[in-house]
C-alpha cells in the first residue's frame, strides 16, 4: 500500500469529535461572551443531563470553564470556552476539513457539496 | 433563543461519525474498486479485530459490501461502498462542511483554515 495510515485522522480529538460535544463547541465559538447553561441546551437539543454529562467531560478536559452566578434572582451557570480549548477546536476543524476534502474528492461532488454548503 | 437547535446537527449519521469508521467510509470512496482487508487496514491504521469490527457494524447498517475471494492461492476479503452509503456518507458530509463553515466562522479563521487545508 503506498500511503499506510492516509486515513487514520490522528488528529480529530475523540473529546470533542462526539456529536454532542462538538455542537457544544461549536456553539460556544460562535459565542465569545459564553452562553447559559439553559441557553446551550436549546442551541443543541439536550437535555439536563446529557448536557450536564457533556460539560463535565469537556471541563475535565480543559475545553470549557463554567461559572456559578445569578441572573433575574435565579441561580445560573455561564458557560465559556477556554483559550486552549479554541485552539484545539481549530486544530481539530483542519483536520476535519482535511476529511470534507478528502472525501468530497473522493465523491466526486467536491463543488457540488461546498456550493450547496456555503 | 433564537435558533433552537441550531447547533444539533441530526444529520451527522452516528454510525459514520465514529472516527474510525469515518476513515474506512472515507478511503473506500476514494477506491470505488474496492480494498483488500489488508490495505484497508494500513491505510486506516487498524488492527484485525477492531477493523473487522468497525467492518461489521457498516455492513450491519448497509454502508458497505464484503466480498470472500482469494488473490495469489490466499483467501482474502474484498470490502467495497454501496451506492447507498456513497449517498448516505454525500448527506452526511454536507453536514459536516456546515459544522466546519460555522466553527470557522466563529474563530473568525475561515480564509487561514480554508487555505491551509486545500
Amino acid at each position: 500500500m503506498a500511503d499506510p495510515g492516509r486515513y487514520s485522522y490522528d488528529k480529530l480529538e475523540r473529546v470533542i469529535h462526539e456529536k454532542a460535544r462538538l455542537g457544544i463547541v461549536v456553539s460556544l465559538a460562535a459565542h465569545p461572551e459564553g452562553l447559559l447553561f439553559n441557553d446551550l441546551k436549546d442551541l443543541c437539543t439536550l437535555t439536563d443531563g446529557n448536557l450536564s454529562r457533556h460539560l463535565q467531560v469537556l471541563e475535565e478536559s480543559h475545553f470549557i470553564e463554567m461559572w456559578k452566578g445569578a441572573k433575574k434572582g435565579r441561580s445560573q451557570t455561564l458557560v465559556r470556552l477556554t483559550d486552549s480549548g479554541r485552539t484545539r477546536l481549530m486544530d481539530y476543524l483542519a483536520e476535519l476539513d482535511r476529511v470534507v476534502a478528502d472525501a468530497a474528492k473522493a465523491v466526486g461532488q467536491m463543488g457540488k457539496l461546498r456550493v450547496s454548503t456555503t
